[in-house]
């Protein structure tokens, strides 16, 4: 099969080696390099506890270009004060520096750092000094650097995770290919949500911006694991141009934004699949909400609460805990007028692929054997429809919760 | 020992019986009866779909006066519309018309129905219909009937929980006596909070309202177990005067609202201890708040956070998940001037009880194995100060997150 790793994007060369930082001997020093400066846009954490590498890439990224994306697995540089924020800043300079050697000089502030792992160690900065080097040395673009990169920012991830689209802007191909990793917020005590997408679209940065800003809200900003928002939480896209297209038009840039909406909607379902412990892949869908707010409070609501996640990972048909969860979550809701189905997109016959369990303030008239048998799927899509005339709608993914997420999350010790 | 259950209240008698609606043979029909009128007050579930009986229940309290409760287990008669309606209506009428065979009449809005257990089933009103005169005619005062209501109302809970409390008013000694249920929202499909307190003091009815209130929010408002705020959460306080006081002071009423609290704090920590598949329980701290929203915003948040939990049950020193959790909860944090300490009242040595693990934006210099110790015990404290110079703060009870959790709410099936 064709390259559809990171480093498919013309201009791309990635790698990931083991350096140390982590104990089990896996990769866990990797860097992505565009062979020109890329205009980029990043959406970072809104935990006000933020990772010193937040703190940096911030900062980096206000001038908009990035030649380079530093990661480190096994630490994650947070609660870590002046001296993480200098450990940081450190990762870049080494990087920027690695890349000299091989290129002209450009300014430190085009690297950004990301680290994910445990939270208030400080890095073991001389394994990372010694790494950087190396890892440089072994960049490439061929398909294996870009598998390599994608397996070498996981932590505790069970699988890597990656999409890649490719679409006709302005008579060019352009290419998008991305992955990530996040499995929990730390699990055992390392993880963290990262993405990073690349393209060569040739684009502005604050059309970039703003595609990207939307394009998170719909995706990554929809999944949800354990509701324990990261400190880490990173999504950069790097755009290097290189595919040639002339400047783009509204319509055009509006394609790409559906095709990069299409990478990272991939891209969230496969974090929410590959949540710790899951088992199954759940869509909460919510509508006829009085306004778009609350329909992604009663969606987030239902997609966090214990009970909706026990039930669905033991197949129990047990409803009332989805129409519970919408009534607490603060939405407002005509109770009356509200409905509630589920459904499996993995049941083929259209008839038994949607049953609706409640209706008009009560329960409809179905058998329970049927809605357990779309319970035990493995991909299950829970809809409540809030009972307002309106569009207001919310996706959410989340997967279910099972004795193997304590048992990842309890039985490691710090 | 002397009666300390509810009926140790002067005029109060209680009963609970099997009457057929758990399939399991343990009580779940109960009454609890004043001699005389009672002034009451009564909080409800903020959930935006309630039970049938709390419709009926926010209905019949308006009037302030109440003679009876009563309360069965085994359905939840929520998500059932006007049937389930007519049918809470049909518990209060059957308990009044019961109650008149030995006394005079009285209105059957003087009775406040509750119900617990699965939702979206409809009550099976021939079981109630038999078993409601047979309830009644086994009310007493004696202590036996006292412990048999405190069991009767339980559904999944493992112990029953009261709390009992005397004091002095007006040279007159006032009793309190309290019990209640709760354990998950629904835990296997049945269960909620239903809380209720006795008392022979006499008071003004807007008076205990605005106590009972005030309370609540410091008590039941602040106990989480899943975060799953049931449909049928019920907090009544019944006040029959027998006491004989002259009408409450200011002082006095301040003094009695005391003792209330107390008894209500009890009840809160029973339920945390007792949470589905719980090992711990556990004070979540919050100090140095911009707000008092803030900080039981930051305080449920932790609370609520599946990462907190476990690493609670698996007693981990994992502390940038508690500080992480405050960071993520919305609430204003001052990072560099923010605290996290860890401690257990079980621990004596006082050098030893509180540990301060972050501080002025970094770890603090502690030996894991000491916060390890302290993770470890059965009742655990955890301290957070958001870094801000003032009185706001916010106290939540809550337990760990186990397999057994997992167990109890995955594998039962509807």
């Amino acid at each position: 099969m064709a390259n559809q790793t990171i480093t498919a994007v013309k201009g791309f060369r990635a790698a990931a080696l083991p350096v140390g930082i982590k104990t089990n001997g896996k990769p866990d020093l990797a860097v992505l390099a565009s062979d020109v400066p890329a205009v980029a846009a990043a959406v970072y954490t809104q935990n006000k506890v933020v990772g010193a590498p937040v703190i940096v890439g911030r900062k980096h990224i206000r001038k908009h270009l990035v030649r380079a994306c530093v990661t480190n697995s096994g630490c994650a540089n947070v609660c870590t004060g002046q001296r993480g924020i200098d450990d940081a800043f450190e990762m870049c300079k080494l990087t920027a520096e690695g890349l000299v050697a091989e290129g002209e000089a450009f300014p430190i502030a085009q690297v950004l750092p990301f680290s994910t792992g445990v939270i208030g160690h400080f890095l073991p900065m001389d394994r990372i000094r010694a790494g950087v080097p190396r890892v440089i040395a072994a960049l490439s673009d061929a398909q294996e650097a870009g598998e390599a990169y994608a397996q070498g920012i996981l932590t505790t991830d069970l699988v890597a995770k990656t999409a890649f689209a490719t679409l006709t802007l302005g008579g060019k191909k352009v290419t998008i290919a991305g992955c990530c990793k996040g499995s929990g917020m730390i699990a055992p005590n390392m993880a963290t949500m990262l993405a990073y997408v690349a393209t060569d679209v040739k684009i502005h940065s604050q059309v970039l911006e703003g595609i990207v800003d939307a394009v998170a809200r719909q995706t990554f900003n929809c999944v949800t694991v354990d509701q324990h928002t990261s400190t880490s939480d990173s999504f950069v896209v790097l755009a290097n141009g290189l595919a040639g297209n002339r400047d783009l038009a509204l319509r055009d840039a509006m394609k790409f934004g559906t095709a990069l909406y299409e990478v990272c909607d991939s891209l969230a379902q496969q974090i929410a699949r590959d949540g710790e412990g899951a088992t199954k892949l759940v869509r909460v869908l919510v509508s006829g909400a009085k306004t778009a707010d609350d329909a992604l409070l009663a969606a987030k609501a239902i997609a966090n609460s214990p009970l909706v996640k026990t039930a669905i990972h033991g197949g129990d048909p047990n409803w009332g805990r989805f129409v519970s969860g919408a009534g607490y979550s603060g939405a407002a809701m005509d109770v009356d007028h509200a409905r509630c189905a589920v459904g499996s997109p993995l049941i083929k016959a259209r008839s038994k692929s949607l049953i609706t369990v409640f209706k008009a303030g009560r329960p409809a008239d179905v058998k329970l054997s049927a809605v357990a048998a779309i319970m035990g799927q493995k991909d299950v899509d829970i809809f409540v429809d809030l009972g307002f005339k309106s569009d207001h709608s919310a996706r959410v993914y989340t997967c279910d919760l099972s004795r193997e997420y304590i048992r990842i999350n309890a039985d490691y010790h710090t």
